[in-house]
Formats: C-alpha cells, sequence, structure tokens
C-alpha cells in the first residue's frame, strides 16, 4: 500500500495549519512507500535550505521506518551509526521526519518538515500525521 | 517578486484538472524566481521516472525564462546549443515546462509537467498557467 | 529585491581592501536572494580550496538567513543539527557567510569569504557588508 | 604563469561594456591556469541558467587550450569526441569559452561568458581578450 495524493495533501493541510499556529514557516514534504516523492509544499519565506532538508528527512525516515531523531541519536560520534548520513545521496538525521503508517501499522510513506527549531519540525510532522 | 504558495496550488489544481481531462497521471512541478522548489504533486501511479524530470523541466524553463522545449530545439546534434543539458546538474528541454509571469511580465516563476506524451505535458502546463 | 551586481561589486572591493589590512588573500563569494552567484574573485594566491568554501559560505548564510558560524553551533556531534552539513550538497556552517539585508532589513543575498583563520573570513565579510 | 585578479577583472569590464553595446546581460567567468574560477560577475537580469554555463565554458577552454566551439565540432554524433560533454563533471562545447593567453602564447587561463546567443557569447570572450 501507498500514501495516496488526497493523503498527502490532508496532511500538507494539516502541517500548515500546526505551523501558522506556532508562527513558523516550514517546508514539509511527503514521500511514499518507494521514498519517492509525492508532495511538497514551501510556504512564503520559509528557508531556502529546508526544501532540500525536508525532503531528505522524509526520504530517511521512510529508508529505515524509524524517526529520523532516532537514527540520530545512533549516529554520533562513537555512535553505532556514526556518519551514516554519507550514505544514499545525504541523509537527515535530527527530528522533523517520521514514518506514516496505515491502520494495519504498514508503513505507507514518511513526512519531513523543516524551517524552525528541531523541536516545532517534529511536532509539526507529528500533528500531520493525525491528519489520515 | 516571486509566487507565493497560493498561486502555485491553484496551478497545482489547475493541472490536475486538466490532466483528468486528459486522462492522464502527472507529476507536476513549481519553481521560484530563484528556481526553488515551491510546491509538487505526484498523481496517484503517475511515472516515478517523471518525479525528477518534472522537477528539471521547471527549473529549465526559469533558467532560461523560456519554454523548454524551445531549448530543446537548439540543443540538437548540429544545434547552436547541443548537449546544453549537462549543465546545471541536468537539465530537460523536451516541452512541459514554461515560465510563469505576472501581469507585468515579470517572470515569478516556473512550472514542469511530466508522465504523458510531451504534447499533454505542454498543454497541462499551459492550461495551469491560466490559473493565476 | 535581489543584490544588484553593483552593489555585489563593492562589497568584493571593501573586502579586498580589508584582506589587504590584514595580510590575507581571500576568496569572496556574493550570491542573491535566490543563492544564486551573482560576483566572485579569488585573489591571487588565495587557497584554491576556498573557491568552493567562500561559494558554499555565502549559499549556506542565505538558505538559513543566519551567519554560517550559528549553524556550526548547532550542527556539533550532539547537536541540535548534527550533520546538517550532508543536505543542499554541502554546506560550509564555520564562520565567514553572512547574510545581506537592505535597510528594511529584507535578506538580498549572502556573502562567502574563506582564505585564513575563521576569525578573519568573518571579520572581512562583516567589513564587506559596511559597503552598502 | 597565471592569470592574476587584476587581469580577470580588467576581462570583466571588457565583457560588460561589450555586452551593453549589444544590448544583452551575460554571466561572465574567468577561470586561471589550473582551471580554478578567479573571477565571476553575473549582470543584473542575465539568465540563472548561465550562471552555470559561463563556468562550465571557462573550463572547457582551458581543459583543452581551445576554443569550446572547436570541441563542440567534434563533439557531434558520428565525431571523434561524441559526448565528451559527460567528463569532467560536464562539459559545455558551443561557443563562449576561450583560453587567455601571455604575449608568448602560454595558456594562462580562460573566459567563459553565457547569456545570449551562441554568436554574441562568443564575440563578447573574444572582445574581453583584448583588454589584456
Amino acid at each position: 500500500m501507498n500514501i495516496t495524493l488526497e493523503q498527502a495533501e490532508k496532511m500538507l493541510v494539516a502541517a500548515r495549519e500546526k505551523s501558522t499556529e506556532l508562527g513558523v514557516k516550514m517546508n514539509i514534504a511527503i514521500v511514499d512507500a518507494g521514498a519517492n516523492l509525492v508532495a511538497f509544499a514551501k510556504m512564503d519565506d520559509a528557508w531556502l535550505g529546508s526544501i532540500d532538508i525536508a525532503q531528505k528527512k522524509a526520504k530517511t525516515a521512510r529508508y529505515f521506518d524509524m524517526p529520523t531523531g532516532a537514527i540520530g541519536e545512533l549516529s554520533q560520534p562513537g555512535g553505532a551509526l556514526f556518519n551514516i548520513e554519507h550514505s544514499n545521496g545525504g541523509l537527515i538525521t535530527f527530528p522533523g521526519g517520521l514514518p506514516i503508517k496505515d491502520n494495519d501499522g504498514t508503513v505507507i510513506g514518511a513526512i519531513g518538515v523543516s524551517g524552525s527549531t528541531v523541536e516545532n519540525d517534529h511536532a509539526v510532522a507529528e500533528f500531520a500525521l493525525t491528519a489520515i
């Protein structure tokens, strides 16, 4: 099963609502089960550098089916996955990327959010998951 | 002047209406005046390979402020711009990419469409321009 | 609003004056609001490796609208943005890159300087900002 | 021997004078004997896609110490150097790139110009050579 564009766009809407509530400007990317881009939105005046980071967070979350922040804990100096960021054309392993699951727990895609603190990025991604 | 997310999403909606009318599945990308991604949508079951092509068409159209197909006519073997596609990390120079202008004629971004014949890709891009 | 070539070249002149005063050889890059290169100068005998670093510093400063060194403080091991450098085709997050703002505080571009210590790189970038 | 920044900037000035005379907006790049960027200028409103092309033309001209257009004649389908553009991270082999020689005929760098027709690009590059 794959996330549909309709589902992805519901998530984009929710992500933007949450961003507006927090007073932040986000880039939001959603990839499918194959880690391919399905939908993307750059809020006006969001950081240019976050266009790529939002997409890399979404891909990273789907590549390993876990929150990006969980990978980041393992990729620190001395950690089991030190510098895993060098793989796959560049990973982003700090918070803001989350897998998207259907009701059976199957991963159908992932979302990546970038544009503020990692706490805000994560909060927006998490809120967007409630939209579907 | 830069295209807004609101304008970009109106164009995505129009592009999908036209695609549905034509019975095709498209990837649609919109970039701003700096050639940075603003909005993207992959219709369900659209070609995976067109995710990148749609984005490259949009960038190519903004890079040179002309329809991608116009560049493709000049980049043929023996043409003035043969193999220009090797620049800028890869250009796509067949139809489906168009600059987006405001009422004063200033280029504020570009759209790239990929997923069907180049005729259909171009028709969808052209229709989307009427949305703003 | 975008930085003009005239403004960018005034900044290049100022950056070189400051570099000469400090007795250092710099590479200086200036990008516009879209993070695209506008002007560049490599002082004679400046480090070859700094040609790319100066450009990446300028882009990084515009990508996040802050001094590159501020990002570097967050991208350390254990920091919130650890290994952010893997995004956007490579960031440089130590000092020497600064956003360029107009009188209204709008970011119109960024400057990146590389060729000496990060303190000198930063000092030259900062001095160049006074030229416009 | 290597081109100096002073020489490179004289060439930039000349290139822009010629561009203004022709009524065109150019990107102009100058590399040294090591094919490394020395100076660059993007005239206001010049094509964004030509930032990279101007640099690739300059590098291509120095890589083979001949005008880019001469390589383009050999890189056509069936030609001796068919698709040489795939090397060196991307070459540009249509006119607008020229080697820069000192009085002894030694190549000390190269210039690349992009932003108009290849005839204009070449004319501006050729005029710039007269400045040193």
